[in-house]
């Protein structure tokens, strides 16, 4: 086709999905469950802060949900990664592995304790870490010393390495615990937009020492702000649980605090919304991924763009669907950008590569082609599960 | 009065204040205005996260109650200090002075950027800041260079002074402005405790570049878990708003941050709940200066034990009554910590002098003469606004 044709018969698809005159965002919550009866139960019991019951109970529900042994609420998604980073001992100067292309709160919680954000690539197939190209990388760069990766670059130790499962499609987990194993690296899985979704049939997360999830409004299911953290360690999850209540140590009325703590917790009211969301998600799930196969539909036999569909080995919870352009043309995007959302029908490029902000274009990076590329042929859709009844 | 007998009076007294079989907490919130209808409304909105109306709606009330310019609603308090120090530029290495008796939380959101607490002394006559004492202290420890404070011991930039409202108490601002001047030291009020609170007319915060406000459940009103800075200055407003929402730049899609920036703003569902609160605030304060003036009542002409009152330039909202032992007598405290929570009347010790904690012991650190005799002698006592009718 016509790259004019093109853009122009994208953006007719699109629209004609839109079947309404009422704006449609990018992602908006739905509160069709026990949200209010929560939330004024929650009030009514006096206990709204961190201490109240709705926390014990959302994070109970949380554990039975993905089937991992600890939930630990937070208050928001960047906590959740910053205390991740700290309870597995990252430090000043030390590096972490993150894909380019996410979202920058995981650069940012590396940063928070002065360790360095080092950027990896993306394959198109999962949308998330490449891990053949990474191992690749690693041989080049790495040596093995007392049992820790040194970048022989920089000199620094490579401590971790923080996967993201984009839009809720889970990375190849197998393939880079292994490359994890041989280069001795810890692995948070970042989880903020993978509520549900699932890996050879264990839920994200499940496979690694830490997870981290967000609770933000945009996400699958919302607790205002919050996150969480899961965990299979009881030892990680106590650690964890005392850092971020001020690390005060249990007494009725004595203050002491034995390391720097952190006020991450995250207040009853928050968690009564989010056991009420939570409480739908299954439903939610099968929204998701049923509107996933309408946009399928929608651009079936479509020579210049494709709906992302899940690898083979995932169930994914569709959190953000994704249309991927098959050339690089940022005329033919951004045509399509202004269209849609002058039309009312919300849609948004993928982030900016985190290694492209000035603040992070001196870090540490690999050959980042598949993510550039990506950056620019990515467009994500409306993605609410109201969109189906 | 002998001391044997000192104690059990003082613990009759307060026993016979409880009246009822009821366990009395030391601070527990009420819920008897809008917070059911304001939380059930924000969730019909469907906005519930951080760009919620109820965020502006709390922050222009909180404006209006206060007469400050702006607040900026956060996470909590302590997100709140930390980012009022990073806003007036303290660095890495720099010494910030706080005073050692308050909550560990001031001296953490020192730590997270690096800089180093160097406590100061508080006065019985205020229980905050001892302006007199800390004047002649700079006077031996600094040489202003560069319009700059260098403590000449450690060779560190004295940069800023977070004094404390305790338990609702102001501070004398006049006096600790004048040496704040002197010596170059920026201001940034710990407001978590005084919200309602003046100082000469002026509500708490007024009279400096910066306050912080803590919703925590313990607090006069609460958010469940929240906090608030308070700035005159509306340049600051804007750059603290920019910085607790990932530095985004403004756009309608573009992901373009241009700072190391946090995720510290309150969602809209707390506001709602905050709002509901502000509006019941001058209630509660009336009723806990009511319930100070019962206490006062209680140990009139009492020889060995007193209740603190507000300095004569203040107008307290009595956050947290304490009583205070005239003796410095372990026994005595303990007994009556003691009696009292057993009974169910909850009591609690002043904080454990952050100085004296092992995380801090070595930071540097004026003579606590003071802080040391009041860490012995003051039992907080029930102050809930409830306990008045």
């Amino acid at each position: 086709m016509k790259k004019n044709l093109v853009k122009k018969e994208i953006v007719d698809r699109l629209l004609n999905f839109k079947k309404s005159e009422k704006f449609i965002p990018l992602h908006s919550p739905t509160f069709n469950g026990n949200e209010e009866k929560y939330l004024v139960d929650c009030v009514k019991s006096n206990f709204v802060s961190s201490v109240g019951e709705y926390v014990n109970r959302f994070e109970r529900a949380l554990e039975s949900f993905t089937g991992i042994d600890n939930a630990i609420l937070t208050v928001n998604g960047t906590s959740a990664l910053h205390i991740s980073l700290i309870s597995l001992g990252v430090n000043r100067g030390d590096e972490v592995l993150l894909p380019a292309m996410t979202f920058v709160a995981t650069a940012n919680a590396i940063s928070y304790i002065g360790a360095i954000p080092h950027f990896i690539d993306v394959n198109e197939n999962t949308l998330g870490v490449d891990s053949d190209k990474l191992e690749e990388y690693l041989y080049k760069i790495v040596r093995i010393e007392n049992d820790q990766a040194i970048n022989v670059e920089t000199g620094k130790i490579i401590k971790a390495i923080i996967p993201m499962h984009t839009f809720g499609h889970s990375v190849d987990m197998d393939k880079l615990h292994r490359v994890a194993k041989k280069f001795k690296l810890e692995i948070i899985e970042d989880s903020a937009e993978s509520l549900g979704s699932k890996y050879n049939g264990k839920h994200t997360g499940k496979l690694s020492k830490l997870s981290a999830i967000s609770f933000n409004g945009n996400k699958i299911i919302t607790t205002g702000g919050g996150g969480a953290i899961l965990t299979d360690s009881d030892e990680l999850a106590s650690k964890i649980k005392h850092f971020i209540t001020t690390a005060k140590k249990p007494h009725k009325w004595e203050y002491e605090h034995d390391k720097v703590g952190y006020n991450y917790r995250m207040p009853a009211i928050n968690a009564s919304l989010g056991l009420a969301q939570l409480e739908q998600l299954a439903k939610f799930i099968k929204q998701k991924r049923e509107l996933a196969k309408e946009y399928r539909k929608l651009f079936k036999n479509f020579e210049d763009a494709y709906i992302f569909k899940e690898p083979d080995y995932a169930k994914s919870n569709y959190w953000l669907n994704a249309l991927i352009l098959k050339d690089t043309n940022l005329s033919i995007r951004n045509y399509i950008l202004k269209k849609t959302n002058l039309s009312g029908f919300m849609t948004r490029p993928v982030w900016k590569l985190i290694s492209n902000l000035t603040i992070y274009k001196n870090s540490p990076s690999m050959n980042l082609d598949s993510s550039k590329s990506l950056e620019n042929r990515i467009i994500n859709i409306p993605s609410s599960p109201w969109l189906i009844k």
